[in-house]
Formats: C-alpha cells, sequence, structure tokens
C-alpha cells in the first residue's frame, strides 16, 4: 500500500520542513498586513471551466458526485477567491489584501519539481488601481523569499508589463484577435528556437527583439521600480519584457521569480487581473496577486541548505526512577504541561539509562528524575548540554518553569 | 456561484476561529510530545473499503481517476496512518506519539453538527501496550478541551473497557459470531428504546443492565483511573459501560467525549486498537488514538462563549501626510517589517483623518505620522489606546520596535 503517485506522505520530518515553510509564508506576508481565508479544495467544476475553458478539464481530477454534481479538486486558488469576494466584497474596506495556502491538484504526469499536488501561498489585493499595490505585492513575494534565508544572488524577480504589449499591438495595427497568440509567443520565445519564435511574430518580429534586448519605456514599470528601490530591494528586480505571463487574463504589470542560476522552474509568478473579477463573477474591482508554490521552493532551499525544520524540541524529558514514583511523576508532568511546557517521559518501566537515552534522542533540553527525593518535596534536574544535575524543590521547579514561558 | 453543500468558505473571521482551534490543538498535543504529519487527502479506495468493508463506498467522495485508478477523498485517517507507519516503523523509536489534522470527507445528509467536510485532530500511540499510553492518551484529549477553557462542568470523557465486554460475552458462551452484534445493541443502548435493546440483548438482557446502572471491575478501568487521578484529571472523567464505541476494531479502554448539557453529537471518541495494524498491514504493534473533530467543538465553544479568533492585530499603521512622502514612507515600513513587525497603509492618497480611521478599523496599536518631520529625520508616533502623541526619531523608533519583538 503506497500513496497516489504524485502525491506526498509527509511524515514527521517532512512536516516540520512544511510547517516550516508555512510559518514563513505567513509570518511575513502577515507582518504586510495580509489576513488568511481559505475555500474547499472540492468545488464545482463550472467554477474552473468558467474561466480557463473546457481545455482544463484534461488536467483536473473532476468527477460526478453522489449527487450527479460535477465536482472537482481545486486546481488554483483564484476562481475560488473570485466568487468568495464576490459574494461578499461589500463587507469589508477596500483594499482587500487576503492570502490563503491551498494545496491544489492537477492530473498532469509527476516531474521534478512538479507532482499532482501541491501547496501555494496566494496573495491577493483587490480594489487598488494605482500601482501603489503592485509596489506593496511584490515586495511581499521579494521579503517571502527573503524570509527563507534567500538573497539577491539566489533569486530574482522578473518584471514587466503585460499594457505595454498591448499598446504596442494597437499602435502596430496587429487585430486582436491575434494579441493572444503574439502575446504566447512572445511568453514561449525564451523556451523556444528564434526561428519558431520570429515565424510567429511575423514582420514585428525585428521590432519586439529590439525590445527584449534594450527594454522600452513604460511609466508603469518605472513608478514600481521607484518604489521598490524606495524599499531597497532594488537589487531583487529585473525588467524583463519577455515576461507576460501565459494565462489570459492578466492587464497590467507582471512578475516571475527565478533562482538566479537557471536550474529550477520559476518559483512564482503573479500580476494585475483587473478584468478578471468583472469576467467571472460581474464585480467590477481591480485586483493583483502572485502564486508561490511549496514544491520548486523546497528544491531551492534544500540546494542553499535553507530547509530548516520547525523544532519540536522538548521542555523536559521526565524520568521515573522506577514504579513506585510513576503516580506521583504524572502530577508533576500535567502541571508542567498545564504551564505550557512541553514534556515527555517513558510510558513503561525503563533503566534510568534508557531513559536519558530517550531524551537526548528527543531533544529535551532538561531531564527531571523523579525518585526518593520526591518524597522531600523535590526533584533531580539534569541540564543535558551541561551535564549540571541539581537538587530542586517542586515549588521552586514550576516556578522557573513558569517565568520561562 | 456557491460553495458545494455541505462544504466551508472560511472568510477571514472564520479562518481566524479555525486557526485559534487549530493553534490550541498544537500546543495541546505538542506539550504531550505528540510530533505531527500529514498524508494526501486523496487515496486509493481500497486503503478504505480493506478496513471498512465495501458498505463504506456509499459514503465517500470516491471516483475513477484519469489512470483508471479507484480513488476516493479520505473520509477519515487511520488507514493512511496505519500505511505510513507499516511503510516506516522501524525508523522511529516507539513509542511513536503521532497526531495529524486532516480535513475528511463524507457524502451524507449535513446536518446540524455534521458537514461533508470537517477537520479532525487525530492523536495516536504505536507500540506501547502498557495502560500509561491510555491514561496519556485520555489525559491528553481531556487537556485539548480544557485548553480552549472548557471545564469540567462542560464536559464529560465516558470511558468504559470493551475487553471487559468480551471476557463477558465468553464467560456466558456468547459465541463469537455473536459478539458484534451483542456489542453494537450495547453501543446502541441509549438512543433505543429500552425493549429494542433487551430484544437485541436477549437472555443477557437483565446481566447487562445491572452492569450498566452498578458497573462492575476492570483492572483496567481502576488504573487509567489512577493515573488520571495522580495528573489531577478525575473530574473530567466518569465510568460508563454502555460506552463500547461502534467501529468493530476497539480492543481495550475506549471512550468518548461528551458536553455536560447533552445539547451536541459527541465531541470525541477513541480508544485502543492493538490488532488493527496486524490486520490492515500485517505489522503486529500495539496502538490507540482519538480522533476529535472541529464541527461540534466549534459550536460547544461558541455556546459557551469561548470561539476566539486569533488576532491579527498590527502593530503599526504608517499614515503618509501627502503623497511626496510616500517613497520615504516605503523605506521605513520595509524597516519595520523586516525587523518582524505588522505594518499595514493606505496604497493610495487619503487625507489623515481617514488614515487614522482606517488604523483603528484594522486594530492598529500604534500609528506613524509621514510627514515634514521626516526631513528632520523623525516622525510622529501615536498610540491609538491613549491618544498620546509624540516626536521620535527614525532610529529610536527602530531600536523600540526590535527590542518589543
Amino acid at each position: 500500500m503506497q500513496a497516489l503517485n504524485g502525491f506526498r506522505d509527509f511524515y514527521p520530518e517532512a512536516f516540520a520542513q512544511r510547517a516550516f515553510i508555512f510559518e514563513t509564508w505567513r509570518r511575513v506576508a502577515s507582518g504586510y498586513g495580509f489576513v488568511e481565508y481559505d475555500g474547499p479544495p472540492l468545488e464545482p467544476l463550472d467554477l474552473f471551466t468558467k474561466k480557463s475553458g473546457e481545455e482544463i478539464v484534461g488536467q483536473l481530477y473532476n468527477f460526478i458526485d453522489k449527487g450527479e454534481r460535477p465536482v472537482t479538486l481545486r486546481p488554483e486558488m483564484t476562481p475560488t477567491f473570485a466568487r468568495m469576494v464576490a459574494a461578499r466584497h461589500r463587507d469589508f474596506k477596500k483594499p482587500l489584501k487576503w492570502m490563503a495556502l491551498p494545496q491544489v491538484f492537477r492530473y498532469e504526469r509527476p516531474q521534478k519539481g512538479r507532482l499532482r499536488e501541491h501547496y501555494q501561498l496566494n496573495c491577493d489585493i483587490v480594489g487598488e488601481e494605482s500601482l501603489s499595490a503592485d509596489i506593496e505585492l511584490i515586495a511581499c513575494l521579494i521579503d517571502v523569499l527573503r524570509g527563507f534565508g534567500l538573497s539577491s544572488k539566489d533569486f530574482v524577480v522578473r518584471m514587466s508589463d503585460r499594457q505595454f504589449w498591448i499598446d504596442f499591438l494597437i499602435e502596430n495595427g496587429v487585430p486582436e484577435s491575434e494579441w493572444y497568440s503574439k502575446l504566447q509567443a512572445i511568453d514561449k520565445s525564451e523556451r523556444e528556437k528564434p526561428e519558431v519564435t520570429r515565424e510567429k511574430l511575423g514582420p514585428l518580429a525585428e521590432k519586439i527583439e529590439k525590445i527584449f534586448t534594450e527594454g522600452a519605456a513604460s511609466e508603469r514599470i518605472s513608478t514600481v521600480m521607484n518604489g521598490l528601490k524606495g524599499m531597497g530591494l532594488e537589487d531583487y528586480i529585473q525588467v524583463d519584457f519577455r515576461i507576460v505571463r501565459g494565462l489570459a487574463y492578466y492587464t497590467g504589470i507582471v512578475f516571475e521569480a527565478f533562482d538566479r542560476s537557471g536550474e529550477f522552474r520559476a518559483i512564482a509568478g503573479g500580476g494585475r487581473y483587473d478584468s478578471l473579477l468583472k469576467n467571472l463573477c460581474d464585480v467590477a474591482l481591480p485586483a493583483l496577486g502572485f502564486g508561490l508554490g511549496d514544491v520548486v521552493l523546497s528544491e531551492l532551499l534544500k540546494s542553499k541548505g535553507l530547509l530548516s525544520q520547525k523544532s519540536a524540541q522538548l521542555d523536559y524529558y521526565v524520568a521515573i526512577a522506577d514504579e513506585s514514583y510513576r503516580d506521583r511523576a504524572f502530577g508533576l508532568i500535567h502541571q508542567l504541561r498545564d504551564q505550557g511546557c512541553k514534556v515527555d517521559y517513558a510510558l513503561n518501566s525503563q533503566k534510568l539509562v534508557k531513559q536519558f537515552e530517550a531524551a537526548e534522542s528527543r531533544g529535551a533540553v532538561k531531564v527531571i528524575i523523579v525518585d526518593a527525593t520526591i518524597d522531600e518535596g523535590a526533584v533531580l534536574l539534569k541540564t543535558i548540554a551541561t551535564r549540571d544535575q541539581i537538587k530542586i524543590s517542586l515549588i521552586d521547579l514550576l516556578q522557573i518553569s513558569v517565568n520561562e514561558k
């Protein structure tokens, strides 16, 4: 019996790494004033086909439930977010700054950096059309990655302006029906042979390639760059007009984060999507957001030695000298736990030396030895790091442990 | 567009309540030395039919995936737990004390206290046959509920000994084929008419009813009660032989937690299941565990006024006097956030009075006003609660905020 291919079991050590990632995501994004929400992992199928078209069904874990409803595991969070915002946006002051940490699911062939499920940090801002929101969002993404100890030597956020390209296509007389295929060709230009891209771009190829190498003037990009400079984050940003994001619904500033070495897939991506809420839910609110997955991020952190485990260190391990002291040990253990200490002990009778070993292997800071000393209202307290051992009254021990919490 | 019937959207206020519940679960259980794991929400269907029989399929969100695999959303965590323990139990010292907070799914008619999804705290101990493990597990359940502020006036853990009943049935010559139906009759005796129960119990009805009212001698129960007394938890326990737990696989001490008022469904339940790992995964390890759901618990906490929201209070709201100071405000905001402070500010140009209102509605502790004072390297700092306003240098402000973290 095994987990399904492409799905992960999180044994305690892997769970501790996941907890470290989640905690860092939450710490930094909540420091930016984002508040957390969540929705169901199972949703009506048409919530996603409405946004992405019927083509997406081939990549979904979709089925008909016992009530004959077409349903699917969520492949992304944005449609759920749009549905929730549309239903209750009047109850909240704008701008909304909402974050979520959904697990999302895609039926795809599992490969390096891509499983059939992963967790995502989603941060979105709704109801603010000024570029301050774009600055805030990109700064948050950079600081989340910095929060893991990654520096500007490790990653870069490549930023572009999709609206610049739309304006460019209009100026050059490209009919609207061709915009999407041109943008797709720009998006894929890095991964395709130059002659393939050139053919797709047609007569505009030369002009566009010049913009790739020399850049172009964009008021939006200058404003965002200035803001990020004000925050001291300019080293983390690179303007790159080849970034347009594959999805059709982006409207303004777009960005993707990559490791500098180029070893991994994109770490994160996002941008402004001012028309999506209107198209999906008939709510005319400007919006922007990013998604950051845990799989590529974990690989990058591992490669840099930055994937810590949230420590589950014990404050005390209680060693019971013999079984006649067990019931009295219970009282002490319970009082310490009640004060918020992490405490463990041997559930069956064991030699003291075995119990000391268990204390060390569990990473306990101190060992409390319950033996005949308890008849005097005291115990022996051993500090593992220093091997110091003192006799201490129960009253003092409980006092110390309160003070340390 | 709505969530599926029986599934919950967690808007920020509901999410904060969920976060409060999860945090209390994790705080208390990790204080007991439980370490957290998780598995996939989607699993092979036969993982569950192997444990519970084909009947369970009627209650599952099961389907055939695009690779022709019969799969299902998990209706409970135990089979995943058994699979994971069986695969790697040799890598861990016994006893294992593992916890998980899975979301689980059942296709049932939604009703009060019962949705189609809920979250569960699962705590399990593996590899310890002595009753110390039962004491530890029941104490943990009691302390988790106490951790929310519930007292022995609010809830009780009703404990019984399923092995006592097996021994009783053997002594009274009941053939093994009838054990399960007798135990089921005992389990249902509270919810059924006495005459129905009596008929099901047959000639043993009188003897069994006497045990319901007068109790019986069980060495196991006495030992567990003594241990819980040692921890000062005897007020939370009631021996009640009518508890046997519906599921077939329990082997020893079993228990269920109820609110004292009798208004709600069972809050939690668990017990010892020494044969399950052997039967499911061919690993002969004794085990025991409990499950505690979030839906009935939330209702109970709400009724007692104990359902807090984890606070998302801001440390600082930065008010920007006019747009010419925005870029300099960015630098300060970013430094404060880098020090771990929660900071927010208006993304567009707003009158100061509006910004003060936003600060209050966001629950900010202090407001920093960035105006002409910043040309002197200082800002105005206003404490919302007291309305005190002082001028403070940027250096001092950053120093204070470091010290407070």
